[in-house]
């Protein structure tokens, strides 16, 4: 039995989480199409967006935008971005998904020197949601595989841009 | 090819979820039948709960619920009801779902009149978990459409209730 | 329409979290072979990750594990160990999941004697996340059953082993 087309579809989007925490750039730009649009969104007030920087264009220009723009993990640390709650449409060739998504960075403590301390035990560091929103993507079947064509990051929280 | 009566499920409570946080009673009264029942429980102990008011009697009651009890989200914020680890059983024209849940509260800073402080960069504001538990949900196929018929949510926490 | 393969190996992990919540040993044990084996890793740096502790044999060494090394919940307290974004893929009777997982933490207030104090509403206690990494497992099929073949816990974060 066939994986299902929904199905697909949503492990492109668990694909596209990993590449993102790893800061993996072309593993990211696989799952685009060149000319594939990505526009990432921050609240302004209920229900409203405001574009945050230029479209991005392409997996090309995804794979820059992870390479360039993304900060490296500090030492100790890694991040998840995480989805739930998909809706997803399928119609021929042509897929929607909407997803709800938060990002997880987690920090580890570095290990003293001399060891842990007397007493430590279990995991040393912690775990911290730090962005929540909706993933709302479109996608076309080609060559039996699905790629983005269209992604909005429709993020819940107002974005600041360094100055200039 | 068709979804599958899971998925089908799964995307009703993935509706619930959206128009939770959206505080849209009208789009929660149309997942569930007229005379469903949803009862919201609080722990009192190792998989003992108490019901926490009375239940709740179809989708209008919903749809009041929603619009009555639910406190609004203050300016800049908003949540997510994320939902986990699905067990979905469907028999014929009845179907049993079993996930976790946990909520998120998101508050985006208010940006200052005088534009974001020196140095301030990316996303403004905090996401926070503040609830868990678990949803249990029966539902019955009805013209072609998955509908809630009883609607379980155990709150892993006390639940404190104003004085009358 | 029967459940698809994926969803039924999904269905597993599922019942894994639960058990583990649970401290449900017997739950746990029936959800591996008996020569399974079960590693659990900590993170050392960027892709690297050491074994904590011995390799768990079977389902049998589960079901020990579970009831003589997690530490039982305190008065009030439980977890979520929720999962997200699974890639699986299924070949005959072999299986391979991969997924995100975070940690949770519940931990409800106590009522006081003379009952939550004026003003109290709501939940009463915390939630937050302590432990994320990721599962990969791999599944056989056997007598019609889904069954953990080997399992592996990647942890993001560093872990203290008691002295001995």
């Amino acid at each position: 039995m066939e994986m299902s087309d929904e199905r697909n579809v949503q492990e492109v989007l668990a694909r596209y989480v990993r590449a993102t925490d790893a800061r993996d750039g072309i593993a990211q730009r696989s799952l685009f199409t060149d000319d594939a649009m990505t526009e990432i969104f921050a609240k302004t007030g209920p229900g409203a967006y405001e574009l945050v920087g230029e479209p991005i264009i392409g997996g090309e220009g995804v794979r820059y935008a992870v390479e360039h723009f993304m900060a490296p993990h500090p030492e100790g640390g890694s991040s998840h971005h995480v989805t739930f709650d998909h809706l997803i449409e399928v119609n021929e060739d042509r897929a929607h998904l909407n997803a709800q998504f938060i990002v997880f960075e987690t920090r580890g403590d570095a290990k003293p020197v001399g060891g842990w301390p007397q007493g430590a035990q279990g995991v040393q560091g912690i775990v911290r949601p730090i962005e929540s929103g909706y993933y709302d993507t479109d996608f076309r079947l080609i060559e039996g595989e699905w790629k983005v064509v269209h992604h909005r990051v429709l993020g819940d929280l107002p974005f600041a841009l360094p100055a200039v």
